[in-house]
């Protein structure tokens, strides 16, 4: 589809496809790396207790003090080196409008979040897709040179694979000039945050979300952490975009769950044992596991094949997510549900590599 | 501040200005047009009575179906012609990226709502400024001749003034190869829409918002409506930028408040009964009152002037808006408040222009 009306170049723009989201609550879903358990007690006991009529009625804080504060107490910084969006998802969009409209190519891998060429076309940044080792994991060396600056997802995603705090600041400063942004989406399931770094490397980006370990991908949480002038620079691009983006029941919402540090430590143990007790049920089964930190698994099943098990899941309402592009078409990749949900999600690949062979 | 780090540009851009939203509530807020009463019931009920663990937990339908049918079926139009966003500033902000980055200027009045030129410069748009007559009225045919758009806010803000059916007809009829924005977030407190020319007009794009006929400025939902290859540009361009703007919580208070035709009705009246006592309250203490539609007030005071007496009501803890810009430093612009409120305002006024004679 295209318009007579549309901005030139409008219509070669390919938009982001997320993972299905069906309406029927009878699936079990493991396409959208959503957490399965609910959110916070704390963060729900809000809605109910709560009187919105006021809040509701007047502008939110367009700066979101009180969970700026929050997160910033919560990982040892400073509220004003914490930026807040409408999900990571508008936070790396300002990203890329804020730090890499450069005429150098902004470097990431081959194989990674697929928004981030998204964001390139929306705003004319040019880009180089370093290539992964055979193993699915990160040549730090790679992402020298000229550079507008570098993304990598910290487990990378959809891969799983984690790159150490060590390798994080090699290429910290194999870029000293550029931005380098670390997202973490999946961050708290194993990994170590590159948050400990920002005092130190003043080109040092790194983004959470509160959709993935909080349990809050309905609540549209994200935020940037980094030393005050790159949030100030985030500051200004969402200023001359939209200055009220988190509503007032959002930034009540957030600020319980971030407080809640018990619940979340648990959740991610949860989460966690699962995932470990997962791998060895897959490859139990014959599948070749990539070892992950994330919440979620990428596997190579055996004979029919990803695609074939994917469809076959799919007619047993089971979703799980299956990318048709190069080096990862002959694996699926599994969000880490219940283990009640995972039971299942194993005894069905059982029956169907089974009635296959 | 500037930064090393940033996108060239990014240190020339030069945000939107919001009003002020002070911590305390003791003071008379009527500085940027909220609605002075709570929101419907029915919106407000949900928060206490809603199970959001499982909604909260997941992603939000990224096309936020329910509320869209809501939005289509209350103004008569089909969901594949509503765009929902966050906020009609983000709403806005996409209609810029989607229909106005020409290489003609858009077109818009030199009295208008402040964050046009930001999301020029945000977007590198080129713009022409169309001179508002003297008494603060659109001329349509300024709005002639080449152009990359037209957007107009009806009724005009921080003017308060309304353009005819007739005459927003001839500016469509002005530009038919460009998109023409009708911003018609005050068009409920006594102007007619636009939407009834939405089928016959394919470059008509009508935009509303929850924050003022709603009392939703806390919830941040805005909303565009036009034929569907408007609405599909916009679409391509949200699915680059942030997929899943409307949270899960949102979206259902809104689909609520929308559905509550009788409670809208009852506010918009009370609102547009206490202007029309406020108008003539203000006259009567000497002020040129500007004809308004919304739910604010541009008047200009007698001596000592609109600045002097801004500050001496903030002295006095009530907020108006005053802006040091040519042709309106003159004014003040007044939000309607509760009565209650309004005669505060008044007899506060009364006394300090007493005061100072």
């Amino acid at each position: 589809m295209s318009g007579a009306f549309w901005s030139p170049g409008l219509g070669q723009l390919e938009p982001y496809t997320p993972g299905e989201q069906p309406d029927s609550g009878t699936c079990i879903k493991l396409n959208t790396n959503e957490n399965p358990y609910p959110p916070s007690p704390r963060a729900l006991a809000l809605l109910t207790s709560g009187d919105f009529a006021n809040a509701l009625r007047r502008y939110p804080d367009p700066e979101s003090c009180q969970l700026r504060t929050a997160i910033a107490h919560r990982y040892g910084l400073k509220p004003a080196q914490v930026f807040v969006g409408n999900g990571s998802d508008e936070v790396l969009a300002l990203s890329f409008y804020s730090f890499f409209r450069r005429p150098e190519p902004l470097l990431f891998a081959d194989i990674t979040y697929s928004f981030y060429p998204v964001y390139c076309q929306l705003f004319g940044i040019t880009n180089r897709a370093a290539p992964l080792k055979e193993d699915f994991t990160i040549e730090v060396r790679d992402f020298a040179g000229r550079a507008g600056g570098v993304i990598i997802p910290n487990p990378n995603a959809p891969t799983g694979c984690y790159l150490s705090l060590e390798n994080i600041e090699a290429l910290l400063q194999l870029q000293p000039n550029r931005v380098v942004i670390i997202d973490e989406a999946y961050i708290d399931f194993g990994g170590e945050s590159a948050i400990s770094l920002i005092n130190r490397y003043p080109n040092l980006l790194v983004i959470h979300t509160l959709s993935k370990s909080y349990a809050l991908a309905g609540l549209r949480l994200g935020f940037a952490m980094g030393q005050e002038p790159l949030i100030q620079g985030l500051l200004r691009a969402k200023n001359s975009f939209n200055p009220y983006p988190i509503d007032a029941i959002a930034q009540q919402v957030a600020t319980a769950a971030i407080g809640d540090k018990a619940w979340h430590a648990d959740n991610c143990g949860k989460v966690i044992a699962t995932r470990k007790r997962s791998e060895r049920a897959l490859q139990a089964l014959g599948f070749t596991v990539i070892p992950s930190r994330a919440n979620f698994i990428l596997a190579k099943p055996p004979a029919p094949g990803a695609e074939a098990l994917y469809l076959a899941l799919r007619k047993r309402d089971i979703l799980v997510r299956y990318f048709d592009q190069p080096r990862i078409r002959d694996y699926l990749r599994i969000s880490i549900g219940t283990d009640v949900e995972m039971d299942q999600l194993i005894g069905n690949c059982k029956e169907i590599l089974a009635s296959q062979s």
